[in-house]
């Protein structure tokens, strides 16, 4: 069978298990994630020994050191999955939920009931544990699942598979809710983004190329992110303590997330006290520091920042550092070089702090708090699929309420238009 | 100027105009919309003699008496443009609203924000009222838009621009805020829908072909209206007077709108009693009916119903007609060959109409009432910008909220990530 028959074929079963899923029982769905966990837990021998063929192959094939450590699948990381798993059964099931019933003046009641968006095709790279988390919101959210995971891992998710299939055969539901491509031809990808009539939306995960590329050739909707170009701005009222730990945490905490702080915008009026505090701190922490003109002049050891730095997400240990003339430059230069992913302010005023809510267009506007909370377990959605940084139908973490629309629902007695 | 450049203008100033009338208070934006009210009051010469010059164009390159029809602008006309501007006016602004602000573990609070889209293209055929309603609804829902209505009546287009201008000029409002395109060169258009710098989302309002052109063009997220083949099943446990009200109503109060039944389905068990109440009612009111092979063996009379029929939407006095076993039967004909926009079961029984609710897939489900019910007045949203197909971001009618997206706020008091 060709890509594209074999492809269509696994849509076509996808759309027809996406009814079966949709109509679930949330205690049947629970079901198959707690008999998938048990199912991991009872193949740990094998998932290694898969996941040890594709090692080697990457050994072979010259993966860096990195990439081998995020594709490795290990005793922490079963443990990680099944936990993960049990973690989702514990979420309410946000399917069928209707919200806003009214009496309408012409008698008919009207509300909104949330509906599982149908078919989701998930893209990513290495980490095998993507596969059970990916499916797992999936399910629970009441979707079917196309997985295409990334040729290096194929044997590690093609062993995963094997768990979740006995885990949805288990509650009774069909096998074709989560399907993992079995091709590495890459074609399979192109399949997928453009099957409008058995795929609802497609979620990469993954480097910014990847999202790029798949941003550009699909023809379903995409829940995307892209860039994470953070910011903090340090206001001239900005309590001084609260100032220094927030941008020691949003830069330090951890480097290669997307939530992670890249650029520091200060307040002309206390830039110097602010520099003062931080710039020991960041380079004992092997921190590189690149900033503006102004900032060189008070502390000469920083490096000069150029026009690219503003618009680059290092994810790493380098941070650019700006001083603005007030709150206005600031929220100017966020709008325009900042990603709209997660930016914040660090003030005791409270004008300002209102301006900035309203004024700053990003999916996470805070307030003197550091802007690594920008995710999905932080923000009480108790998993997230991935953050986004679109506009449209989600902005910011995406949890099971993301996988699902709503559609209206409309109760009469007999009613008619008039 | 070429058509690139200037559109690229258009959708620069729009952007910048967009951060202003996002943070622009209720007051300042219905002032706007009440003095481009006013402006159209004052105006009206001049707008019946921009439309006399399209129609006269239009007379000259044969346009249709429908056509015709769809592009007059009467005082008729100019007073519908006015009461909708109020009818905007008295509708509760959406942009940033906060619900579900709660503390989380951490001790950060987390709530979201009700904020606009940023700039909405709209693509439009013909009728120059939509040029008022649909700024209207981006303005007060804090968007900046750009409109592009037809070239028949881009006289009559410029004219409303003229007194929207005049309206956002008096409430201090950026005159980029709403932009009409001054160009007919069709090459704006494939502008327009490919600028994801300058432009959010793309709303086309007009025909299939028109829409479906666009939705496979556009580089940025289109919000779309599609068919409504839209159904109605009468159940065998259907009380027969709401059966026969509903399935008349459904069909015959307006043709031409997209919530009209197209495909009437009937229980096996009662279809020779619903057809002898409805087919002499159908025919009286000029309805031409195809039927299936087992409505054809009750009610010869019945044209003969191909297998393109099940999946036409008519516009017009048509109407299929199909009996079948059940109410499985039913809802797999719905989800198959339904378009997902409205459709209705007619049953006094509970589990059946609990059933339908949550199976059927479509933007409305509806139980005993008509069909014709889905739209934004009924359903209390006030006015409507369309009704979307789509699963992503809005199904169903798309007021105010549907113009908008959440975006996340966390208030702490120094809180960093542990």
């Amino acid at each position: 069978m060709n890509v594209e028959a074999y492809m269509n074929k696994l849509g076509q079963s996808a759309r027809e298990a996406s009814r079966l899923v949709a109509k679930s029982e949330s205690g049947v769905k629970n079901k198959a994630l707690l008999a998938m966990a048990t199912a991991l837990d009872n193949s740990r021998d094998a998932l290694i020994a898969a996941n040890e063929k594709d090692l080697e192959n990457g050994r072979q094939n010259g993966l860096d050191a990195a990439m081998l450590d995020r594709l490795g699948l290990g005793h922490a990381t079963i443990d990680g999955m099944i936990e993960g798993l049990r973690q989702v059964v514990a979420l309410p099931d946000p399917v069928g939920s209707i919200t806003d019933m009214n009496y309408r003046p012409s008698g008919i009641q009207v509300g909104k009931m949330r509906v599982p968006l149908g078919v989701i095709g998930i893209i990513y790279e290495s980490r095998p544990n993507v596969t059970v988390e990916a499916a797992s919101l999936c399910l629970k959210s009441g979707n079917a699942t196309i997985l295409r995971g990334g040729s290096e891992a194929i044997h590690s998710n093609q062993a995963v598979a094997e768990c979740i299939r006995v885990g949805l055969k288990e509650a009774g539901l069909p096998a074709e809710a989560v399907q993992v491509v079995e091709t590495t031809d890459r074609e399979a990808v192109g399949q997928l983004i453009t099957m409008p009539e058995f795929v609802d939306v497609i979620v990469p995960r993954g480097g910014k190329g990847l999202i790029e590329r798949i941003s550009r050739d699909a023809k379903v909707p995409v829940i995307k992110h892209l860039d994470g170009i953070c910011h903090v701005y340090i206001d001239d009222q900005a309590d001084r303590a609260k100032a220094v730990n927030i941008a020691i945490n949003a830069k330090t905490h951890r480097y290669g997330t997307c939530n992670t702080m890249e650029t520091l915008l200060i307040h002309v009026g206390v830039a110097k006290e602010v520099l003062g505090d931080l710039v020991d701190r960041y380079f004992a922490a092997g921190v590189e520091l690149r900033g503006c003109e102004q900032t060189r002049a008070l502390v000469p050891r920083v490096n000069e920042a150029t026009e690219s730095d503003w618009s680059t997400e290092y994810l790493a240990p380098v941070l650019s550092i700006k001083i603005v003339a007030d709150i206005d430059e600031a929220m100017k230069h966020i709008n325009l070089y900042g990603s709209h992913h997660t930016d914040a302010i660090v003030t005791e005023n409270y004008t300002l702090s209102r301006r900035f809510l309203r004024e700053v267009d990003s999916s996470s506007v805070v307030i003197n708090a550091s802007t690594r909370f920008a995710d999905g377990f932080e923000y009480g959605l108790g998993a997230e699929i991935g953050i986004s940084t679109d506009k449209i139908h989600a902005r910011g973490p995406v949890g099971l309420e993301g996988l699902t629309s709503q559609k209206y629902v409309v109760l009469g007695d007999g009613h008619i238009r008039q």
